[in-house]
């Protein structure tokens, strides 16, 4: 019971002021009515359905498409990470090392990283982030503002060092190839996400739900009025939060890199993967002691 | 008719108690309106109407997109099962065996039930099981808590067997990348997974069908009960029921790998991937002593 | 016009005596109403409303699940028809013929067909047939018992041999790795498909539907008569054929591989792998014997 | 307007004589009802409403599902078309040329043509087309009625002629697997063709939306006539109308490759096909012609 | 408010001048109706649900169809960005450079743009840009108009390129084929826009939206005339102002290569690309000289 009270509260919270004025404007209607209408005009409910069920199929779509972005975008940041792994864990099997862990191999992964947070700061519209500068050359960070896509540019530059190990002798042609299509991978990802981040919605569909559901609530308590009496600011602010909830959270959605509560936690999931990035050249080096010793 | 009853009280059972309090609710509703109410005030249909399409619309997606993640939870385990078939396959076809079968098959085959069975526990947020611990090496498995995910260790540990089966000559270059696109699939399988278990649905659409539906199922007798009587705890609670089903079902599915009635058979699938690979290494064996005696 | 009574009568062939039933209770109520009430107590429409709306909404989402699986399963067995197509033409292309067609040729496209076969009966709860004795070693047929997947182990046998066939040099390790591929993307078809035989719909899904139905048949005519009088038995029998129809190719649909009129015709998808194969390995052999005769 | 009017015309013959008959059926209903019922019984419009609402989601989820296979249909055609021309470029530039313009790029070009018409042919039901015979050898065109798939059998004879060439060392390991890729990715898409042709939709989905439209047209102007008089023809005929156009696009889109105004053009898309391999023959024997001067 | 009101004008101005007949037409039927009508003639609002509801369901299928069709346009061109970005590194990593960076290198990049910007300008039925010219050898150019598909042809000329450079030893095998699989990407996305671009959809799907809802308009001030009174125009000019946004939004993204708001924006998409590929050669360039200035 508290929970669900807490529930409503927090959702309350999260409609915000709308929902406060939507109020106000309910009472105002059926006091108007109630008190100064003398003849009691009837409106119809004919247009309220009207207007409903236009407003239901347009909300509908907006806030399935809505919801496919964020989806989409986040299982494309999924699949970033699964390929930052498979590209770490093709790095450190396929790598020679002449003596000792082949310092390539930290490296490429540290690049990875800046790789991903690079992107999510792009894909943000924000400024390159300076713990960039800690995983790559300094002489490659200074070049970040010469390009407009930097995270590609890096992704380059990983490149260019699996090529000069291969052309070193230390990574055979196949497995050369076999990272590039992990690089493949990696780009795919990258222009999806781009894609989404820089194509918002038609703006029809990004913007009436929000229009015609002010315009419908406010609809609502003349239609009402007449019926329930001094019950229609319950009922039709019930009716009205439930629609502003909807609409907000199609409005969140249908931009999944934009602040707001439902916002890919970028952060988040470029920290994992450097965790496990660390964890797995861990094991790297353990593992290569031991052989060593061994052998 | 029998089976229909015998389903039907299941169903109940599945539902549980918020059917019986809404029951007493629209008794006490009811017997309210016809004993004490003289005026019978007439509340109109409207607001129900309207609440009611907005449920709807709100319910039908809701409950679409859980299943969406059911099935892709389930869709992801079953391309586990067909990846670690494969895996085993390649093993099995592409390691040389210099004299018998080479026993880094087996160790192989046995770190890959390992890594699912890993893997299931940590989706569940559970402690990696203790039968992983006889699959592989001891002192690998006391690193489970150094690092954020153990699975990815499992398999990048597999991928250093094969690398040194590459180096030792047992393995091609070209079986080995064959080898590391499987791990590259299962990477990926893992990677969506994770999404799944990670990344619950938007708590608006999480927990607002159960909110509006106790809100609907409440005002639903108050709107009935002037022209059905006292029929209409009855005419209520059936409608109640098939929402509060509809609601339980969305709430399961929406998190397939939580405890529920329809979760995830996980283990089931873990378990049967362990036979599936003890059928393929027994046939392996067989079919390579009758070569050595051939030969 | 004939034609339309024909559909209509198949039409109801394909529901059987649920719409019998129906028909009984249709007028059991109407003249029940019609000759034994008096008063002519009016029975609101709106629970009918609000009890068809949420049916729609969940028999139209059963139905296009069903569907989607319906679909899919066909897709993954046109797909078993593709890859083994696909098989077929690398084993004839890539394997080497020291004299004469390679004997393992033939070996392997009749092992694919007792792949198929074998899965086929698997999907469908059956034992593996008979047919399939004729197209592997005895030996191997009679483990069939022994391991949970047997199509499974029939498709790692292939995989032995052309190993074999990689070893004794008659097959390149690139030519090896592309028939692995199509390997794995059989894997992935049997896996599927083993996916939507083993996983049903959520039984809430699977059962409701029908159970809702029957419901909904048996209120309608209540809910009618009032109105229609001596018509309801008309009105509400086609109202409750519509439904029973549309139930019934939902509950069918939902179980792609299980006895119904639109199950899916695995044994003529097998039997056209087959004619395919054979052809093939016609054309390989007057091809190979062709190029002999001119060398 | 002069625009709507024929866009009007050419629907109405879209629709055809079904349009006549309805109209006559709404005018006899119209007039039986006005000029000769006394009693003006009144039709309650509850049962209209109910078979509008099952039928309404019943035709949605036909049409939708319709249109989705005839979109997938040409999606496959398109991929038909671009994996044409990769496998076009990659014979024209992976196999060796030892003098001149290696004649067998211009037979396999031709073949790839041969292939994608005997296959639209096939997908029709209709027999080889004779202006396959001038692409290919006569004595191949000859076998193609011993064969239940004569398309795969010529894609079979590209892969043998690509074999060859392997053999006689002007085409290396690696491209003849990409090559043998791309055939893959040929397979696949017939596959997809193939599967569509040969599976309708289920017959209740496909022949019901027909036969529950006429019968609720016919039901129409006997619920519509108590209230609308002598404007029932008009309003019934033209709601009539709209359902019809809705039924007959979703009957057409069912079949992709039946004769219909909007089948597949599977010929136009062959010839397409067939330009575009001219093209690139003439532009590689133009490059060719130009090295061997400069050399 | 303020911004609120301009989004409306904006919208307004999108629609144009249908919404001002409309307004002329729901002012006429009102006068009409309140002048000079005596009996009040009332009409039934059952044919408007009726038309109403099919209205729905078939702009509801249009639009999101016709959202699908531009939504997987941009989908494709964002593939097009991301595989012209890993061709560019494969280019620049895989080739060879024997004495400073490759000239090949640049030609390459240059001829990535050119395909490009010839694919934006056939997509949308233009003349091949005149910018194309600078980017390849002016012979080629001359021949645009030899070829009905003169994009696919730069790409064979690209791939010829490639050849040249495979057989000349400064691109090896394995190298070449990565390269060829990303051509076959580069294929496929032209493959599948030309699908978009040459496909509309069904036109009865395409045109019919806009027909009915034009009748539909019409109707409605009969409709609402008799209860809503003066108030007519304005209710039946908003809910018109909503369905012609939507019809009109439907009829925009269905061709999402023809001139409007809403149109995929081709040339900035390959603009970006020509960026992207520059900082990328810049990059190379740069990394080459130090490396030969560090030998």
């Amino acid at each position: 019971m508290l929970q669900t009270f807490r529930l409503i509260l927090k959702t309350v919270r999260y409609v915000g002021w709308s929902l406060f004025w939507l109020l106000i404007w309910d009472i105002i209607v059926t006091a108007y009515y109630m008190l100064f209408l003398d003849s009691r005009v009837s409106f119809p409910l004919m247009p309220l359905t009207l207007v409903g069920s236009a407003l239901v199929v347009l909300i509908s779509f907006r806030n399935s498409s809505a919801y496919n972005r964020w989806w989409e975008a986040r299982t494309l940041w999924g699949a970033m990470t699964n390929n930052s792994r498979s590209f770490a864990r093709e790095v450190l099997t396929l790598v020679d090392d002449p003596d000792g862990l082949n310092p390539v191999k930290a490296t490429l992964l540290r690049r990875q990283v800046a790789y991903t947070r690079s992107l999510a700061a792009q894909l943000r519209g924000e400024e390159c982030p300076t713990e960039v500068a800690t995983l790559i050359p300094a002489e490659e960070y200074e070049r970040r503002s010469q390009t407009n896509n930097f995270a590609n540019n890096v992704l380059q530059g990983s490149a260019a060092l699996l090529a000069g190990e291969y052309r070193a002798g230390r990574l055979d042609s196949i497995g050369f190839m076999r990272l590039e299509s992990t690089m493949v991978e990696l780009s795919n990802c990258q222009g999806g996400l781009e894609r989404i981040a820089n194509t918002p919605l038609p703006y029809p569909y990004a913007y009436f739900p929000g229009l015609f559901i002010s315009l419908f609530c406010m609809i609502v308590p003349i239609g009402l009025v007449d019926s329930l009496g001094w019950f229609t600011p319950l009922a039709s602010t019930v009716a009205g939060f439930m629609l502003l909830v909807i609409e907000r959270i199609g409005a969140d959605l249908q931009s999944p890199f934009q602040k707001s509560e439902h916002q890919i936690q970028t952060d988040a999931l470029c920290a994992n993967i450097q965790k496990n990035l660390d964890a797995m050249l861990r094991d790297a080096a353990r593992r290569g002691a031991r052989a060593r010793v061994a052998s």
